[in-house]
């Protein structure tokens, strides 16, 4: 961290600012410029509130060097996370969640979950809770969706991944093999800090105006707790542009590969908001070196009003996983 | 609402979507254009989901017309909301919240309520349960900080306002006299809803990166419930610029009163998160109309390293607030 | 287009409208909801300036329905445009432009030029005016980096693209075979038109801050002006990440794709701003079925105080080309 | 600046950058961290490329402490700029520019001139060339605007202000008095360096997307040059919200005001796009310390079609400036 001066700082403010830094165990570095004065600080400044030096009148900025995470920083653990889940080792095999945006019914969920499996998905997703902008839309079928995405699993094998949307509901996701935290939620710390007591998998999706090192600040809420199973989400950023629903940012990925050991997967669908552009995206994470996808496929598209517009068929869907299997082997490898 | 359609729709499908409007009750208006027909839809539409339709094969586009906010429109209700806490009455006169950023100690919290009061603040604010960005960082006095505000509007006769952070705390605010949602809240549907159930004045802020049409929609939310009591505030939004922490977005506020009926405050401290830039927000947002602030001020400069950056001390929020009475005579007014 | 009128307009402005319209040779049709009256007008809609309209009084929004662009529309040009350069065809064959940031010397393009050459790049790009945002910084050498990259040209057969900054330049521009615009002057409207009365290649870079359709409308003012030879480039837009320099939108090539029949190619250099970010994006674009790559190389890794953090080192960028080859077969390729 | 390094830097690469830095008269202090090396450069960084340190494979990040603009920098110069156009002394009185999108017909411009000077206009603005999205939208008089524009200055005695889109066209401006740089031409490097060579007051607005860091970038283009005559100005940045066509960034005042010496004023106009939201954000404009206002104003309301959405009656902008002079006298001043 480094700390600069004002112009000629209070005598006394700098002195008292000098011992504060001294009793938080940093050793400081002074170095004197023609218009400021510079201090490097040495040691665990990961617990320095850098807001509060920055309050200080004799302060003009400060600038954090080391990042404010340890848990999720691969500086520190510099293997991959691998996360097993079912047979699937995340962040070593390439994974693929698909399914439908809502579930529905238990027809469509046994449907679409045997059309996925059979198409290469390993891992089943299904919305139970659902967060919706409107009051009054569907707002899924809750606690018995997630009884039907278990009955669907039961029948096909396939883990399955759904979203929590607050921490009351916990106790219904005792048999769910992935909890997912959705954009919305990125920063409901109190839901991180519950989520860090449980071993459970969880999936944290980048918030729609998330940095990276925000995401995995809020990583960081969870492994702090003592649960290292994260999978970090990236679907999208918003962004000026109208003409897709938010900007999917793909060099997240190798930036996220940089930062941390972590596992970090990619969700076409939502990003762009149109299923015509899931599968170049789906092709172009892959290639970028993404550890998996997140995939809608809907099973009905004579009534597709029923399901969003990013949600492919079963067909398309075959044809996606193919076309990301020729891919994968030339996808680019991160070298420690 | 006006969905256009694509070249040569299948007839199948055409014919599947007009019955299906119809079932909603939607009277359809037709205009066949050189390449793509249009249905004009007249009707209550707010139920109708957009994405739905827009899943459609033969679909293009879908286009809102009506807002999709009921409760919140100005354009059902013309009528100014004022909301009544103690003895204020906001939406009708000049509201100021102020306080610290978070509660510290019972010394700490009755003497920033003494001093605001006296300048003319009539809410107090403090924050008990701080979202914070890292773990490891303070996160508030929490229930012990509750108790201590509500000391303070004892001993000050200032009614309070501090944030809830999860559903879970609700039973805490029971005295509390508004209960502020925070930004990284403002889509955590399940606490809204929650919220919609009482009575309490809320203080609903923008999210980092939601549009005024979100923000009415999450409102919308709260007073769909059966709680009219909402109060809509500005805090900024995130952009490129670096400069600021975000962007104060201060023609949210005219475009809102045009839009809701209900009161717009503004959050120049965390907007700008300078205490420098506070003096000249709080003035700008006076002028443009809006009905109240939310200013953050602290009592200790000797030791400022327990404050944020964004913190006024005493005698600026004194200056402060004689320089928006002066504004506030010459202030914009909507004409209804 | 659609005009949403408000409630209850003025009758007389209602005439004058109408007529108005009628005049713009559109046919109108009127929908009459409960709250507004709707008029979807038919014909040209390019030459309608949506501004004039919206200024109107009795005017609540309008919305138009079709692209205001029509040479670069796919809609009337089914069929993929095909440039041209040398041997390439771009469009057609996959196009990777490889070169430094900046032309230095003879001996440093000559031995870029030769490296690229043999790693299978197949146009030859170098900055001879610089657009840099401080006026202390190199500016490039000028009309004598023209003929220094010329003379790579004669050398090694490849042809060469370089960025006019300014209409006055245009002369020094005859023998270079493409004729790049900057993100920056991406709307200098003088520079565009006077570009569309040539027939030279024009190598349009999205800016920072455009949308797809401003893109598409630079494009036209291009091609109205008679030059059909535009090759569309995304390089990045900015947000509030910070971790690259700006955020590559990689959906952007499967949405151009679909919206106009121009070659669409991506510069993953510039939008990261990080060398080892470039091959992961290469490989993204590719998959995403990119028409082609521009590429940052350095020659001189002893002394890359010369080059920006974004270029790659010619070993590397072997490699790459590598990778994108064995990436090629497999990319995604848009059906019409 | 401060250069941080890589974990064990190659010892090789260290000695040449310590080198290089030392030719550049850099006095270098070193700072030993448990993880990383820090280098504190004193001397004037101004000159240093930070992109051609950040691509030392050695450098892991570089952070600029001082500012990289001298001439238009506050803590060189702290006295504000004055610059005096006819009677108005920028930057000291209140400047209130106003007048048409676009100069149309001498009728017009003569109306509108005797108009706003009547209700207190101090210089007029009129479009003669205009910067159109589209090709096909009307581009205005040009030289013929001009002439138009210098009758009405000769009849009303109003100094002048209006866009330059093109270095060919610098002879046309001889007797304009203030030559507005519009904000796609912020960086259109070309452009500013020969306005450098001039002594006109340029009016330079800020880009949709450009950094106030940027924007001070681009003042120094003109100064550097030997013009120390530049007025900023806040035109509103694009962000994702779209009621407002962008975000005015009000906070860009005061902010402003710190960083430089250079008057400061806002169009209102251009950044909201909404005629209605103009005088709510003129008065918070005044509030925050702006040095001045440009506003549209139309004449013609009957025939409104030939005018945007953002421009004013005369009588409205008369109200507006009465409101204005009401807050002036209350508005916040910067202490130095």
């Amino acid at each position: 961290m480094v700390i600069v001066l004002k112009e000629n700082p209070n005598p006394k403010q700098y002195e008292n600012l000098l011992q504060w830094l001294e009793s938080q165990h940093l050793e400081i570095h002074t170095s004197q410029g023609k218009h400021q004065k510079l201090l490097g600080l040495v040691g665990d400044t990961s617990v320095v509130d850098i807001d509060l030096i920055l309050a200080l009148d004799i302060v003009k900025e400060v600038k954090r060097i080391q990042e404010p995470y340890k848990n999720a920083n691969r500086t520190f653990h510099p293997e991959n996370t691998i996360i097993q889940v079912g047979d699937v080792k995340i962040g070593q095999d390439f994974c693929i969640m698909a399914g439908p945006c809502s579930v529905e019914s238990e027809e469509q969920i046994l449907e679409i979950a045997k059309r996925v499996k059979a198409a290469g998905a390993n891992i089943l997703r299904g919305g139970a809770f659902k967060p919706r902008t409107s009051p009054y839309a569907f707002q899924g079928l809750e606690g018995k969706g997630i009884e039907l995405l278990l009955e669907a699993k039961a029948e096909t094998g396939l883990p399955i991944v759904t979203e929590i949307m607050d921490l009351s509901q916990l106790d219904l996701f005792d048999d769910v093999d992935i909890i997912q935290v959705g954009a919305r939620n990125m920063q409901n710390f109190r839901l991180l800090k519950e989520l860090g007591t449980t071993q459970k998998p969880i999936l944290l999706k980048r918030g729609l105006s998330s940095t990276l090192q925000e995401l995995l600040m809020s990583a960081e809420y969870i492994m702090a707790g003592g649960n290292p199973n994260v999978i970090l989400c990236e679907r999208g950023i918003r962004t000026f542009e109208t003409f897709t629903r938010n900007t999917l940012d793909l060099a997240a990925i190798p930036s996220l590969k940089e930062l941390t050991h972590l596992p970090v997967i990619v969700d076409p669908s939502h990003a762009t908001g149109k299923s015509r552009l899931v599968e170049p995206m789906a092709y172009a994470a892959a290639a970028a070196g993404a550890d998996g996808l997140m995939i809608e496929v809907h099973n009905n598209p004579a009534y597709a009003l029923c399901d969003g517009p990013q949600s492919l068929t079963p067909d398309a869907f075959d044809n996606l996983v193919q076309g990301v299997n020729h891919i994968l082997p030339h996808a680019f490898r991160r070298q420690n």
